[in-house]
């Protein structure tokens, strides 16, 4: 890899769009699929002349000029900002996370490496490619500089958002990187709730990305050459595909539903929710010394969450309502009203009992039962092959973005985990993370570059 | 389960579009979405009545009637035919594979697995659930008979392809199910090739479904549901998700990249080439006693092969277009031209070698080098979590159709596991499956009918 990895992008002009477009893809003006564009016709032009036996790398001289590259684009969501995008970004249907451990100790290098990821992260999300492709320019005898199956997608509406897990702090009581002191108290080690059967492989890690796209291969190839990026500092600990958003976070979108067939996240914060966004998900700049560059910053949250679906199918429809506490079809509280109607936790049946079941999941996970905490859900479904017992291995990927998971999160999950009959008798929590998420970037700056300035 | 799961399809009037769309759903005029939207209408009309607590029971008594089932629908893949959808059918973006043990022993149960399967792939193919999903019908005391999570989607061209293997007609050295002398004689069991590190997990099964549909929710909910039906009945082997296609099947359709960053299946046979299909990919009517069942079918192979794409991604751009033997931009053969130019595996470089390069996986793949055979593959990209060793398990899942897999598989793929670099070097087949995939299914009839008459 050269030393700046993005000096040739301004050397390419877009807007070809020839080719055979893939008809359910996105075009976008200044986007890989231009440069794949413009390499096959430079590409073509070429071929009389071929001596070596590669083409296309000569391309950019046979491309014409005089174009300018756009500068936003419909499926583009911007990199820089105030906050990181993928968090009230409007959820996107498709996740690919990694966690990290870092193996590195020096500090220069892992400062480096999150300069390389932010160059990385910055140009991928504009659906441009990491480096030199080899496509339309690039040394012949180096490895490219980006994997290359993105090269005729287009942006995506990719978003990255970077977390820091408390290994990246501190390793067997002793801090990492000269950061002494500066683990936010927030960052707690989440504690055993009942039921956990986490595994270590799909648990914890130093560093977390969370990619989110329209297109699986777009984040895929995100999180992949991001872990190429870091070869020699940083390794693989977890990796998760979702397939299905369970979340909405813009009023805009339609409740999606989970692997139970329920309309999941009705009632979850969403972009619109302006001051509620500032009550529950936004870290305030605090006072506490040392934690300033979290203001702006969030915790993300993430618990692999194994639904026992083959036990779920065989429930009954009147006790999979009960233990949900909405109606299956339109997602209405069981208290009545439509999908947005506020449930009445007190109105009884015929027979007495509460029309939202005690234990149901609705009533114990609602703000009005936790003290008015809110967060912002962006979780996914997953089907990862078999359980190897005869069953899909499937189940819902949660992830929450909170001010604090000492308050926004492990007393509700506390409280499911002890008393949610849905929790206790459908679910296994197999993995879990919860790392800080710095504030936005900004241009020229770097992935949490307060915590090392 | 009631006896007909679809016996209620026709007391409900499609058309209605209400509700909030997902942008990037399509709409359909009869389908799951359909049924929602009413759901949603009766739901709120019935709110005032509400004594027991569900919303939606009712609803068909609400719909407006009249509105007639279209016929035809732009996002449905017919699933009745003289061949099955899901081999020509231009290949859809997703993919959920799973394979299936039998563990009944008893052929009627096994006959009426077969026949449910047939009316509930109809179904979903259609973009209808699979029975009464308390959305809108069905009893409130019993499991609702689709599990709901595809309520909202449309049929996305969902396919839903059949196959058989070895296990289905004997164990153990015996035959199962009243099939002696049925097992066709190209359902070989595969031979051991060099390198192979086949997991049981991922090998082997009695019967295969392959879903394919543009939505991976779509794919998900119709394996998850057959599975369901299939309670009692069969257990899940494998599964595997594939989120990108890594082969056209149609000459409308761009060619896609894997995760080498390649153009892949550029010379891959394609519905248009009708005479090719023949001669290559479907069984013709044989005169082999207890065969005329698979004429009109075709012999899958399924092989997960993982790739080290972090070796790869460390490899110059000069050797691996040497390993693929096309450039990695437009995907031309070495020897010149466009992706579509045929490779001149003669023409030599100034050094006097072959541009395309001996030991190139293009040049031993190539039906010039292998007695003229064809295949038309399907395969997919896959990204299953990470390898537990620092890198993410990540390859592609192949998939091809071939008429007689001991002369149009196994000898290309002897020569590959032998000569082929890429093969030797950069992947590892951990995953294998080779099943008989009985012709189309006539309306009325059912899956494999043909074997069990």
């Amino acid at each position: 890899m050269s030393g700046c990895p993005f000096g040739h992008g301004g050397e390419v002009s877009g807007g070809a769009a020839g080719g055979a477009p893939n008809e359910s893809r996105q075009t976008s003006g200044f986007s890989r699929r231009g440069l794949l564009s413009i390499a096959g016709i430079g590409g073509a032009g070429a071929v009389a002349g071929l001596a070596a036996g590669f083409l296309g790398h000569d391309a950019v001289a046979a491309t014409p000029a005089g174009a300018t590259a756009p500068s936003t684009d419909a499926a583009v969501v911007p990199f820089f900002g105030d906050y990181q995008a993928g968090i009230t970004t409007p959820a996107q249907d498709r996740l690919h996370m990694a966690a990290f451990d870092v193996t590195t100790e020096d500090r220069k290098d892992l400062v480096k490496l999150l300069r390389d990821w932010t160059a990385a992260a910055e140009a991928m999300t504009a659906g441009k490619p990491t480096g030199e492709t080899g496509a339309v320019d690039g040394p012949y005898n180096a490895p490219p500089e980006d994997t290359g199956e993105a090269l005729d997608l287009a942006a995506a509406h990719l978003t990255l958002t970077f977390g820091f897990g408390a290994g990246l702090f501190e390793k067997d009581g002793k801090a990492r990187f000269g950061l002494e002191g500066r683990r936010p108290e927030a960052l707690i080690d989440l504690p055993h709730f009942p039921g956990d059967d986490l595994q270590p492989g799909r648990t914890g890690g130093d560093i977390v990305i969370q990619a989110c796209a329209d297109d699986p291969q777009v984040a895929v190839h995100a999180i992949r050459n991001l872990a190429r990026i870091g070869f020699g500092k940083v390794r693989v600990r977890w990796s998760q595909l979702g397939f299905g958003r369970t979340s909405s976070t813009s009023r805009a979108q339609a409740t999606p539903r989970n692997l139970f067939g329920f309309k999941d996240g009705t009632n979850n914060l969403k972009v619109e929710d302006n001051s509620l966004l500032n009550d529950h998900v936004w870290v305030a700049p605090g006072d506490r010394a040392g934690e300033q560059w979290m203001a702006g910053g969030s915790y993300l949250v993430a618990r692999r969450i194994q639904m026992h679906i083959e036990t779920w199918d065989r429930t009954s429809l009147r006790e999979q309502e009960g233990l949900i506490g909405r109606t299956k079809g339109t997602g209405a509280p069981l208290s009545g009203g439509d999908e947005f109607t506020a449930p009445d936790f007190k109105l009884a049946g015929r027979d007495g009992t509460p029309l939202v079941p005690l234990d149901s999941h609705m009533r114990l996970a609602h703000p009005d039962q936790n003290d008015g905490v809110r967060m912002l859900r962006r979780g996914y479904n997953f089907t990862d092959g078999s359980d190897g017992l005869g069953h899909l291995d499937a189940g819902l990927f949660f992830i929450a973005f909170v001010k604090d998971p000492r308050t926004h999160y492990v007393p509700m999950q506390l409280a499911l985990a002890k008393g949610d009959t849905l929790s206790v008798d459908y679910l296994k929590h197999t993995g879990s993370g919860l790392f800080a998420v710095p504030p936005g970037i900004k241009q020229g700056g770097f992935i949490g570059e307060g915590l090392f300035s």
